[in-house]
C-alpha cells in the first residue's frame, strides 16, 4: 500500500504543476493508467492518451490552472478530493468545480482518475 | 437516464433525513443497491444491509446529522458530493468531511454508494 502522505504529494503536485509543467504533471501518472474526464466520456488508456487530455486542456484556453479546494481524502490506494478548475479565456479567469476520485500504485502513481466536472457549472472566476 | 433534478432531489433528501428519518432515507435506496461506506470496508448488498448501517451509525452517537457542503455534480446516473457528518457525542457536536460518489437508477434511486471518509479527521465542529 502506498504512504498516504505520498498519495497527498501526488495530489498536491497534480494541482500545482497542470498550470505549466506538462512533464511533471505527467510524470505523477502510471505508464497504463486510465482516465475518465469528465465521467461519462470515453476512457483514456495509457500516458499517451492522456498527454492528449493535457495538450487539448491547455489548448482550450489561453491558461487553464487547477486550484485546490479543501480536505483530501485518503483510504488505502485511494483518493478523493475538490478542486477548482480554472482556465482563463479572452483575458478572463473562469471557474468550474470538480471532484476527482483516484487510485494510486504503491509509488502513490496515479493508475485510474475519474473527474466529476459538469461544464454547464462555468462560470466567472470571484477571486 | 435519470432526470438531473430528481437526483439532485435525492441528494438533498439524502442529507436532509438522515438525521431523523430512517424510513424516509431508505426510501431514497434502490432494494438491491449496494454500499461501501468507508471506501475500503466491505461492500453492503440490499437495502437490509443499508438499514443496518443507518442503525448502527445513529446507535454510534447521540445523534448523527449530515449538512451540505458545496456543489453537488451530475453527470448521467452518476453524481458525487461533499458534505459533513456531524456526530454529536457526550453532548459536544463533532464534524468530518466526506465525498460521496454515487450511482442511480432512472428513477434517481440510489443503486450505489461509495463514501470517501477518514475517522481520523473527526475534529470539534466550529459552527
Amino acid at each position: 500500500m502506498a504512504d498516504p502522505e505520498l498519495i497527498r504529494k501526488t495530489i498536491a503536485d497534480y494541482v500545482a504543476r497542470f498550470r505549466d509543467d506538462r512533464d511533471g504533471w505527467l510524470a505523477l501518472w502510471a505508464a497504463d493508467a486510465t482516465m475518465e474526464d469528465p465521467v461519462g466520456s470515453p476512457v483514456r488508456h495509457g500516458i499517451d492518451s492522456i498527454a492528449e487530455f493535457y495538450d487539448q486542456s491547455q489548448a482550450s484556453a489561453d491558461s487553464v490552472e487547477l486550484r485546490a479546494d479543501g480536505p483530501v481524502i485518503v483510504l488505502g490506494n485511494e483518493a478523493s478530493f475538490r478542486f477548482f478548475a480554472r482556465p482563463t479565456l479572452g483575458g478572463v479567469a473562469f471557474s468550474l468545480p470538480a471532484i476527482d476520485v483516484m487510485t494510486f500504485d504503491d509509488d502513490a502513481r496515479i493508475t485510474s482518475q475519474r473527474a466529476f466536472v459538469d461544464f454547464a457549472m462555468l462560470a466567472p472566476a470571484e477571486d
